[in-house]
């Protein structure tokens, strides 16, 4: 690792983002048609590894199914809005014609109605109802009291998830989850995430979780860098944590998947994750401009609920394409923001990487030109 | 320390900005209501590590008074307007409606008015009476003179200020103050500052001081690399002087506070500077929107009345939120810029840190990506 | 090389632009009159070191019978529009006056049509009967049942040209062109690429190409980094190459010449490019300008055409300057970008340079200031 | 010397810009009014160590009598305009109402006048009737047939200057001058330049030269990084010259002063090209907005005359202060760009610096901080 010196008294790491590398094509190429994007968490196969996060703005129950039904797999925030209010689908309606700043408001006090256990059991049912992998996100802070019902309901898999989620939390008032033994004794698998460094990422896979989703702050909605000084460099969070991946293997002889959170902006930057180490990528703004988005005009995520200390941003959007074009193409505008499954499968043909673990062997380049003046 | 060859007859430091870095969460977090932000100078105590900057369209004796009973410590220019003007409440209601240009102008003539000692023992009366912590600032020049005055009147602290304050000022005319002695017999502590370097904060923790204060040009009012050439990186800054703290106190057993003065944009800034190695930070434009300033529409300090070389400007503001808010929220803007307790929280519970004193071991990654233009 | 660490997991190298460079001027100046240009593939000579990139916007048959009659040497795509369609020209009337959109949606169903056989025949012997050295770009997958129609038609010098061309193309399915066999029977010089490493280039030289085209995603229209994650900075790419040139120089003592494709924005990044070890440049950006380009207003390459990955753009351009002045002068606009073989020549003059192998030899400086603020 | 590879076959030196650096103050600091930043060049003293560039629109022979006459060093352009036209006042007049591309036009044509020594001859008498010190410029290729006139009449100081200037220029048809000798048999001193690097500079002192002016590609109105490839990151130039004086220093004992020329923005520029350890700046952009400039409104040098490869531009200025304000204050506007005495003194009190000399030995910083964007 390179150590810079800040000043006499500190020293810090160089980190990069997506943006500074690019991918080295190798010396050898490969068919398109032979490219295998597959991806496999625990027993579920999906066709391609993309997951979406966990935004209500985005992942309704319906728009999960829709998702699944496409290969890929989409995330429920299981504390989110779709399981406070049994009519979201009328009131986004409503926020649609609202100006940002009262869409801000009126998802904030939506935020205020209490969660409640029949919508979570009906939310993850649909799911399975259409034969889809139910996934949903829970907070460590709720996770101890909501999972069970979840489970019973059909979750098929449980994401623990947070801005950071660490494998120990200190309180001196309540006794906190201790997740080691948490995720032991679940009969489904677990991703766990945020994390964003070596030492982190390894105590959580020492929790027994299936995957370890990486990323603190890279998300086009978040802030966090400005409000809390805490925004890592997405590349270097990747290629740490997936060295804690390799560390934990060699211990345990347990590989486990590493999933890129955020800071996704093309389909480019999809591939420069897995050339990082990632086995698969999480987003939430490659999909906001879906026709099928349940809140039409408005992007957002649960972390826009906060208002002593909020982390996230309420965007406007258009919604452009269909899911299976963002997907599956073809291509309707020219911003390398649709068919990804095909623009992965170019750029793993380009590096003659034949699944996603060759392509995480890809050589990078780091380039911090500045852009170009003239 | 990292030189580069600037050419064959140059070497140079390689200096960071807060902007460049950002906090590294580490592998424990901890319950926010925990965490402990509270700060000490000698026997004084204060809820938060944020002082106010010395800048007079900020802080007024009534200004002073309303932060400290937040818990806070406000500086009153001992050399300002409020110690020229008797009725500059009146003059700044004239300027708020100004145009800049005008209130520029008219701020530089108010600057012509001599300091007037009774204007001095009245505003530290006020603040004493109050029963809060009085602070002013003096310059170097002028500290000789001054300081019975203030210390008779009830001053508690006293700050010894200048864009660029060193322990051995050279002068061919006058006879310069010998700063180690003059503090040593002062019986109130004394914070000395700015500085940007090692070796200028070490021959200033040897006067005695109690604190130094670190920046030279970070500031938002700031135009000395500019003017002057001379624009310190604040990140490089503070941690070269933490460097120095901490040869001070293998010296002489004495534990010197770090103040980080100037370029805090954002509460994550605040974050980031304590991470450096500094004990509590010093700002202005943070507190430039509060509704209570006492200039309004205008923020500005002293080194806008240097008609020969300025060193600073006067900025259009809006005031929108109230000290409390500022401080505490609840968050009226997504701008990182309220409740700056509450976030300098946050940032720690995520780095697993209960005091300011854990906060500045938290690892930190440089990232010197370019922004984004996809 | 250098090598950085991205995270523990994944190293990359350190890639530059050629923006992120200078040239060094040396001890010694030379006349400008005495400063040679000249460039020689195989048996052919030309009069400077520029190659116009094989798009249908740019090049004709009757443009680059023009861009021969100066001396340089100009490249048809020989499965683009002109070979297509007979009545290009008409169409490409039609075209300058529709809207950008309007324009690429005509211009993609135009590739639709098959290529004809008698128009290569015809567009190569147009070139031919002007007495112009007729050089052709196939891509790889159409090279093995193309380039028997072409070289009896009367090419002179074959370009198999694509993104990334390797010299190992793997496939399940169809039995991939053996390059190195390929080139090796033909009687006429074979230009190869892009390719962007050393390892890649190697490849590609040992087939028996006289010559290797460097560049994968720096051309002006070209959107592969965001689209793919793969954009190669250029000035290390052709560096990578030109090392490779040396090793199979070591290894067979034969020289391939290394042509620099796209990237180059003004006269001074051709001499930056020479600078780096390459032998000519190959540009469309420069060109594009030409009153002689047969689609006016318009500029665009073979990528556009591709629906599912799109890795080109079409550009609105004004032409303003014939070939000539770009090629020769006299300038008309401030920009850098005429009067090229001019600029070639007083750049290397500064550099004391004779020839094109002299200012392969010029120090560079890397440059990595931001943009001046003030 | 940092090298760093660009690649396999292609390595550079790391530059930087007078932009990227900062002053780092002393831990001594002192008195302004101790300051003395008084210059000499041979036996001629200067008031401040600051030089107009010899530039039409600025240096007429009567302007640089009245930068004389504040103690300062103006230069003539001895092959401009001033010398080919006799009533040029007028025609500027005329010029000064102009569009720029009609000035632009204007005064290439007026380039086309040949240069008459009876003005020659008329300019240094007219400066030297002031009893100021009258400096010429000429370029090397008319230096031999020019010298005696300008000599004869009364010049003072001789600047041999080009864009690139070596002391061992190449020809096969001339007979280019042995500068060595041409400046040892003059009985004036000789300033010598551009030149941007250490080997280049060596060579230059060692043909007997009093000075030597760094910069290649610099100055605001140079585009010779676009058009040439040439453009030498200022502070890395001088400090390579530097490291070439020290060397001629010891190996002669004789100090040859370093002039650095081009690319000061502000009075803080200043300060930081002597803190590389230049003894004297040249500046036109800092004087373009005089109020005494002859071409009112326009900016622009010799470079503009070029018609085949132009090398500058002609900016537009607001001539709104006087020469004695931008030199001597008071400061009228904020922008760093007047009073340039004062800010150097200034600067020099921050460092304890007394002199030029002091602060060639002020420790520096790098920083290469993305802009604030927040």
């Amino acid at each position: 690792m390179i150590e810079v010196d800040i000043g006499v008294g500190k020293q810090a790491r160089v980190g990069y983002n997506l943006r500074d590398i690019t991918i080295l094509p190798s010396r050898r190429t490969r068919d398109i048609s032979d490219v295998d994007i597959s991806w496999q968490l625990e027993g579920y196969n999906f066709n391609f590894p993309i997951i979406t996060s966990p935004m209500d703005s985005l992942m309704s129950p319906d728009t999960a199914v829709c998702f699944g039904s496409f290969g890929g797999l989409g995330v429920l925030d299981l504390e989110g809005l779709w399981v406070r209010h049994k009519n979201l689908a009328d009131i986004f309606e409503q926020i649609s014609v609202m100006t940002p700043d009262q869409a801000s408001e009126k998802i904030k006090q939506l935020y205020l109605e209490p969660v409640k256990e029949e919508l979570i059991v009906e939310a993850i049912e649909t799911i399975a109802a259409a034969n889809q992998v139910a996934c949903g996100a829970v907070s460590p802070k709720n996770v101890a009291s909501m999972t069970k019902i979840a489970v019973d309901a059909g979750l098929d898999i449980l994401f623990i998830h947070g801005l950071v989620v660490s494998a120990e939390h200190l309180s001196s008032s309540a006794n906190p989850l201790d997740l080691s033994s948490f995720v032991r004794k679940l009969d489904i698998p677990v991703i766990l995430g945020g994390c964003a460094s070596y030492q982190s990422a390894l105590h959580l896979m020492r929790t027994g979780a299936s995957a370890v989703s990486v990323g603190v702050g890279p998300g086009s909605t978040s802030r966090s860098g400005d409000y809390l000084g805490i925004d890592i460099p997405q590349a270097t969070a990747i290629a740490d944590v997936v060295g804690a991946r390799t560390r934990h293997l060699e211990e345990t002889g347990f590989y486990v998947q590493v999933i890129a959170e955020g800071g996704m902006r093309t389909g480019g930057d999809i591939a420069k994750a897995i050339a990082c180490g990632a086995d698969a990528v999480m987003s939430g703004s490659l999909f906001s401009r879906a026709k099928e988005s349940p809140c039409k005009n408005f992007y957002f995520g649960s972390s826009l609920q906060h208002d002593d200390i909020p982390r996230g941003v309420l965007s406007e959007v258009k919604n452009d394409l269909s899911l299976r074009e963002i997907i599956f193409g073809p291509v309707a505008r020219n911003d390398g923001r649709s068919n990804l499954t095909g623009v992965l499968k170019r750029s793993m043909a380009m590096c003659g990487a034949q699944n996603v673990r060759e392509l995480q062997k890809a050589e990078l380049v780091v380039n911090m030109s500045k852009p170009p003046t003239y």
